[in-house]
C-alpha cells in the first residue's frame, strides 16, 4: 500500500427534515447563493420547497440555475458562472443527483477564474485561488459527489467527458434525506446502484492485493446494494433501503476504500465515452460495461481477486475452482443488474450502431495507465463489441 | 434509524515516515506543544524520535509529559494541565496508544479551565471555550481515540473510570505509520484487536435492525480484525496486517458505524469497572466480558442478530437452526480471542477474589437504559460471575 493523507471533512445531516439543519451552515459563509437543479423532480419530491423554506429561514436570499441535465454540460457551468458573477452569489446550493452537483462544483471553481471555465476543466484543476463554498442536498443515492472532491462535465461539442477536481470542491455539509429519494425511479433506482458499485469495483480490483480493511469495507459497499438495491427498486418508499443506499454510497467513492491503493479506473472511462458520443445514462452504461470488462480481463493475474470477489460478496461456495468462482461471480454480478431492470446490452440503450467504437477506443487508448489491468485500443474495442 | 449529523474533520497521515508531513499542521495552529506519551516503547520502535525530529524541522519547541499509563489517570491530566499553563504551550501531540491521546485530550479540555479538571471530566464535557488542538502519533491500533471526540480517564482514588466527550477533542490530524506497532507484543497486540471488536459489537448489537449500511460496514472491521489480527499476533512486523488493523480501529468507533443508531454501549462499562477496581488491561477485560455478554443476553428477542452476525461474519451456514448459528457464533468469538493469546477468565487476568463484584455491578446499575438488552445489577453478577 501506498502512503497517503485522506480527509473527509464534509458534515453529513441525516434523515427526513434534516436539510433545516443546513441553513446555520451556509447562513456562516453566504448571504446569497445559487441554487441549481435539474428538472422538476426536486418540485415533486418535496427537496426544492424545502430547501426555499430553510434559505428563506435563514435570510439567504438566492438565485437559480435549472435544467441542468444529467451528464451535465459545460454550458450549464457557463450559465451558473454567469448568474454568480452577476448577482455576486457567494456560495453553491447543489440540490439533485450527481449533476446538480458536479455543475455545482464546477461553477464554484471559476466564477472567480478569469479564463474559459472550459480550459480549467481541461487542466482538471481549478485555476483560481478563490473557489466558492458548495453544499448539497442529495435527492439520489449514486454518485457520490456530495461527498467527494470531483466533478466530471461534458462538452458534447468536442465529444469530451472529463473531471475537474479540488479539495476546495468537497462540499461543506450535505443533506441526506431518504424521502426525497423516494420520487426517484426504478430504472434511475437501479442505474444509481449500478454506479454505486462501479465505484466500489474500480477501486476494490486494484494491483494492490494487500489492503485488507480497505476491500473488507468495498465489499461492504456491495453487499449492501445488492441487498437493499432490490428492496428501493421495488418499494420505492421503504425509507431503510433508501436510506442504506443514500448512506454508502459516498463512503466508497470519498477515499475510504481506495486511500493508498493504486486504482486507476476503468470502465468508468468506457462509460464516458458513450455518454460523451451517446448520452446515456451513465449507471446504466456502467452496468453494461462492467461484466463485459470482468470477463474480458479475468486470467490467471485476476482470478484470485475475482474469486474473493465471489466468495466474499456472492457467497459462492470456497471449495470450488477459482475460475469457476470467478465466472459465478461475474454471472452473478450480470444477473443482479439485470434482475433491478437493467439493460445489459448497448442496443438496449439505443445504441444501434458501431460506427464510433473505434474513435471511442482510440480517444482512451492511454487512459488506462494505472489500471487494474491495462486495456488498449483492442481491448477496449473488444468490451465494445461484447456489449454491444 | 434516528436521524443524524456526522463529520469526521480529523486528516490521516497513513504510511511509513508520514509523521514528517503532520508538520506543517502543528505549526500552523501552535509555536510550543506538549508531547504525551506513556513509557520507553515509543523510543524503541522509533516513534519518539521521528516526532522529536519533526517539531524540530518545524521550528516548534516542546515540553513532555511522560509516564502516562493504561487507563489513563487524572494526576497525569494536572500534570499535563500544569505543564502547558507554566510554559505557555499552545497545543498538544500525543504519541502513543489511545491511553496517550485521551490523556492528552482531557488536558487540552482544561488547560484554560479555572475549575478542576476532574469535574470537568465528571460533567462529560470541557467547561471552558478554549480547548486546545490535538495531534496524535497512535502507535497501537486499538482505541480508535485518534479520530473520534472522546477520552477515558480514570480515577482510581474514587474507583472511578469515566470519558469526557467534544468534537474539539477530535483530533486535527493522526499520523498512523504501521511500523510503530511493529514493537507492540503479542498480548497489547492481540487486547488491540479485542478492544476494536468490542467497539464494533457495541454498535453493531443494538434495537436498530434496519440500518443495514451501517452493519455491513461493522462487519467489515470485524472480519478485518479475524483475518488479520492473527498474522499481526504471529509475525509482529507484517506490515499489511498492522496496516490493516490501523486503518480499521477509528472506523468502528468514529460514527461511521453508529450514527443514527441506539447504542447504548454493554460491555464497554463492565470493563470500565474492571479496569477502575483492578486496573486491568482493557482489551483484555473487554475479550472476557464479551463472550459471557452474548450468552447472557441471547434470547428470542436477540437471537436473529445474533444469527446474522455468524453467517456475515463466522461464515456459519445459514441454513442451520438460528440458535445453533447464534451459540456458535458466540463460541467462536470466544474461541478467537482465545486463539490469539488472551486469556479468558478474570482469574487468568489476575483478579482472584469476587468481593468487589456487588459493588462494582452496583455502580452501573442504571448504566444500561439505551443498551440493546438493559442489565440490571443481577445481570452485570451474572456475567462477572461467568467470566470469573
Amino acid at each position: 500500500m501506498y502512503n497517503f493523507a485522506l480527509q473527509m471533512p464534509t458534515k453529513l445531516y441525516f434523515g427526513k427534515g434534516q436539510v433545516f439543519e443546513m441553513g446555520k451552515d451556509i447562513a456562516a459563509c453566504a448571504k446569497k447563493v445559487l441554487m441549481v437543479y435539474g428538472g422538476g423532480s426536486i418540485k415533486r419530491n418535496g427537496a426544492y420547497d424545502d430547501a426555499c423554506k430553510m434559505l428563506e429561514e435563514n435570510g439567504i436570499q438566492w438565485c437559480e440555475l435549472s435544467g441542468v441535465r444529467s451528464n451535465p454540460r459545460i454550458e450549464s457551468v457557463y450559465e451558473g458562472i454567469r448568474l454568480c458573477r452577476e448577482n455576486g452569489l457567494e456560495a453553491i446550493l447543489a440540490v439533485g443527483g450527481g449533476s446538480s452537483i458536479d455543475c455545482s462544483k464546477a461553477i464554484a471553481a471559476n466564477v472567480h477564474y478569469d479564463g474559459d471555465a472550459w480550459d480549467a476543466i481541461m487542466k482538471h484543476a481549478p485555476q483560481t485561488d478563490k473557489v466558492l463554498p458548495v453544499f448539497t442536498v442529495i435527492t439520489l443515492a449514486a454518485t457520490g459527489s456530495e461527498m467527494n472532491r470531483n466533478a466530471v462535465i461534458s462538452n458534447l461539442e468536442l465529444n469530451i467527458k472529463t473531471a475537474i477536481m479540488d479539495d476546495r470542491l468537497t462540499p461543506v455539509a450535505t443533506v441526506m434525506d431518504p424521502t426525497y429519494s423516494y420520487s426517484v425511479n426504478a430504472f434511475y433506482t437501479a442505474a444509481g446502484i449500478a454506479d454505486i458499485m462501479s465505484h466500489t469495483f474500480e477501486n476494490y480490483f486494484s494491483k494492490e492485493t494487500d489492503a485488507y480493511a480497505h476491500d473488507r469495507l468495498a465489499e461492504a459497499g456491495l453487499l449492501t446494494c445488492i441487498q437493499q438495491g432490490p428492496v428501493a427498486v421495488k418499494e420505492p418508499e421503504n425509507y431503510a433501503a433508501r436510506a442504506a443506499l443514500m448512506y454508502i454510497s459516498p463512503w466508497v467513492i470519498n477515499g475510504l476504500t481506495r486511500a493508498g491503493k493504486s486504482c486507476g479506473w476503468s470502465c468508468h472511462p468506457i462509460e464516458h465515452e458513450l455518454s460523451a458520443y451517446y448520452d446515456v445514462c451513465h449507471g446504466a452504461g456502467l452496468a453494461i460495461v462492467t461484466p463485459a470488462w470482468m470477463r474480458h480481463i479475468l486470467s490467471d493475474a485476476t482470478v484470485d481477486k475475482f474469486a474473493e470477489y465471489g466468495v466474499n460478496v456472492w457467497r459462492i461456495d470456497p471449495s470450488l475452482d477459482r475460475y469457476e468462482i470467478a465466472n459465478r461471480a461475474i454471472d452473478c454480478t450480470e444477473e443482479f443488474f439485470r434482475s433491478i431492470g437493467l439493460p445489459m446490452t448497448l442496443r438496449e440503450l439505443g445504441i444501434t450502431e458501431k460506427d464510433k467504437f473505434e474513435e471511442m477506443a482510440q480517444n482512451i487508448d492511454n487512459a488506462f495507465g494505472n489500471a487494474y489491468v491495462v486495456l488498449h485500443k483492442e481491448d477496449v474495442l473488444q468490451i465494445l463489441e461484447a456489449c454491444f
